[in-house]
């Protein structure tokens, strides 16, 4: 089998077989197949496609370019959950303990990611001594005793995709549905849970802008998880504006602990309670999802759900008190206002302008060597559909820096849009694809 | 300027400007833009093609990224021949000196090329002594005296090109007519000559086997020669069977002396005084092909053409009494005739076929390392159209090995069709593009 045989098949509309996948992805893996003849068939396989045979079996052929992770010693359905990203996205940090106090076990692989505010790892380190750096056998006791343990993706998870995606990354050929849902999948699949909930995003603030690009995706994750055997659900949602009104690391966590407690922000509670009674159905806890609702609006009103983060962050290094005592995580030393310019509506809240005021408010990374600030970020207090008096807040700004926060806070005050129309907001569900 | 922004605007169906396709050569060239990133935007060029502007800047940088020779200083049009190769062709032998014979100045580099016979240069080599390591000053000096000199491709001609090509040979990007015609003309522009007559081979031997692919790619180059300010001119021509009866180093040169006598293949004549007419049209010596078809049949029938052969040889090392004698050019140990089996037209020979005989005999290189056997190859008796009786000769091999001989003799014999149905061939020439 040559590489040069199979640019060319793909490059003339041909199908690659099974083999011909494996044989690729093993020996790209292996440095024996040039970045060259890669970039070149991933240049081809954006023009003439993937079935969806042939996205299986890339995704598969990448998951077992690692190592797959054993799962088999946790007793149960194990289910992960993964978010194609967003502003504003700290929907783990809720949802794993609210699942998790119904009794299905969440065993989930987060990442650091680069963007607008770090990953759930970054997020959860808001908690004062809070690690993911415990071994596979901590992790398999965790989710066993506790229900529910997040860990950092190891080196050896699907190294194929991670050689393919930065090679993707830099020679535009990213935009792709096969090749994005099979590098999503690829990681799911190996990370080893039995079902998966996936939320993708559409909308100005995600990767995918348009909706039926978000249902084109997540319909070739969810058959890319039947072929590979695992229950899997997406849901598409909202990223117009931000999720929530919190954006960056503490401040989010604070927004996830609120609504563990049934004072969260009502778009990011029904997220929570959507995504999760698919958990609760995957994991075979309910029979409905308005069973599996009920369960978690329990959860959430009888302190269970709060109580599991608590013991989650305890059994991870983590300090509990601060699950209880939000006022404990960081803070940041300055805060700013923006204000209303004119009265009316918001029209339009600019999704990834918030994302970036919060980059610069040094609440994410702009490359993978920048250093977080945990405390820093933004809080909305107005979003689209609102009405504002002018001298109103819109949000406040919080960051270490004078200059910084200013010049976050005009950027931030562009992105209100406001007029006179009441714009009428969508849905947060915007769909289903099981 | 970024490479990633250019890939991303041809994928998708983007118009490159002259100083983006610069910056991509420029930085391709030097190594400053990987290979990869290079080859994802030839994939993409591949799908959505480039316009004749685009095409005419490639080819520009392509040209200036090394040397452009500087033939100001030889007195009147130089004009330059190339062929797109085939099996049999022997064209610049015969033709270079019928020109400069009529006073129109050949200035011309050559290649030794991979294939089933050597390059222009390897079959120049059959005279014993003649060299085209010669410098650019005697280069320059033998076209001023003689009218005629072809030395090999420097090193510096053309380099984004060399790079560029053995790029597209490993990704697949070959097939692409603005890419293929950028690479023939941008050697040519550089190689200096005022005027450009190229041969388009068309047909089962030949690099185009569809006749309108030859003419797209006629095309494709005219336009880059005229908007290059070099009066271009392209012939179509037949090779749907190998040119003439001589296929191999030596055996070409001694069918390339005949024809200079005007004793040679009627389909190679008409070949060489139709290409030749219209060097001496755009040399400036007729007014008309007719013309320059008559002032060519007037050297070939007083001896100058072959004269000028001779000269030619002498003046770069080689031995001319070999164009006088022709005898005494390499001559193989061992032939081996082909029989026909049976009664019959031949329907068809597969052009090919013969070339790969050829390649076995030891007359052509499988690799850049492979020693060319000049004395090897195929002289055939019969081809397409005509009528053979069983057990007469079809075709007699040459070589030095037994075993290779009898190999290639029996796919020789299983080239050739023989049926009842006398096919009519085809024109030599299939037409004109100006």
């Amino acid at each position: 089998m040559r590489m040069y045989d199979l640019i060319i098949k793909k490059r003339n509309g041909g199908i690659l077989a099974r083999e011909e996948i494996d044989y690729m992805i093993n020996g790209y893996t292996k440095g024996e197949i040039p970045d060259y003849q890669m970039s070149a068939m991933m240049m081809a396989i954006y023009f003439k496609g993937m079935n969806r045979e042939e996205t299986l079996d890339l995704t598969m052929a990448m998951a077992h370019s690692g190592e797959m992770l054993d799962l088999s010693t946790v007793k149960g359905i194990k289910t992960d959950k993964h978010s194609t990203g967003g502003v504003g996205d700290k929907t783990s940090l809720a949802l794993a303990p609210m699942v998790a106090a119904c009794g299905v076990k969440i065993a989930k692989m987060s990442g650091r990611g680069l963007g607008h505010t770090g990953g759930t790892i970054d997020k959860l380190e808001s908690f004062q001594g809070f690690t993911t750096g415990i071994t596979t056998e901590q992790f398999i006791r965790n989710v066993n005793e506790i229900g529910l343990a997040i860990m950092g993706q190891t080196k050896d998870l699907a190294p194929a995709d991670k050689k393919l995606y930065a090679l993707r990354d830099v020679t535009a050929t990213v935009d792709n549905m096969s090749l994005i849902a099979s590098s999503i999948m690829s990681k799911k699949l190996a990370a080893g849970a039995d079902a998966i909930v996936l939320d993708v995003k559409a909308g100005s603030g995600a990767f995918m802008k348009k909706q039926e690009d978000a249902f084109a995706l997540a319909e070739e994750m969810v058959c890319i998880g039947r072929g590979a055997g695992r229950n899997t659900i997406a849901v598409v949602s909202d990223m117009d504006q931000p999720l929530g009104f919190a954006v960056g690391n503490a401040l989010e966590v604070k927004e996830a602990i609120a609504t563990l407690k049934g004072e969260g922000p009502e778009d990011f509670t029904e997220l929570c309670l959507t995504l999760g009674s698919f958990m609760l159905l995957l994991g075979g806890a309910v029979q409905s999802e308005e069973e599996g609702q009920r369960m978690l609006r329990q959860v959430i009103s009888d302190g269970r759900a709060l109580d599991k983060l608590a013991q989650f962050v305890r059994a991870q290094g983590g300090n509990e008190k601060m699950v209880y005592q939000p006022e404990l995580l960081p803070k940041a030393e300055l805060s700013y206002p923006v204000y209303a310019s004119e009265d009316g509506y918001i029209e339009r809240l600019v999704c990834d302008e918030v994302g970036m005021c919060s980059l610069i408010l040094g609440g994410g990374r702009e490359t993978k060597e920048s250093v977080i600030d945990l405390s820093a970020g933004i809080v909305l207090n107005k979003k689209t559909g609102a009405y504002v008096q002018k001298g109103e807040v819109l949000a406040t700004l919080y960051g270490s820096c004078q200059d910084k926060i200013e010049a976050a806070g005009r950027r931030l005050a562009k992105a209100y849009q406001i007029g006179e129309q009441k714009k009428k907001k969508g849905p947060m569900i915007i769909g289903v694809v099981k």
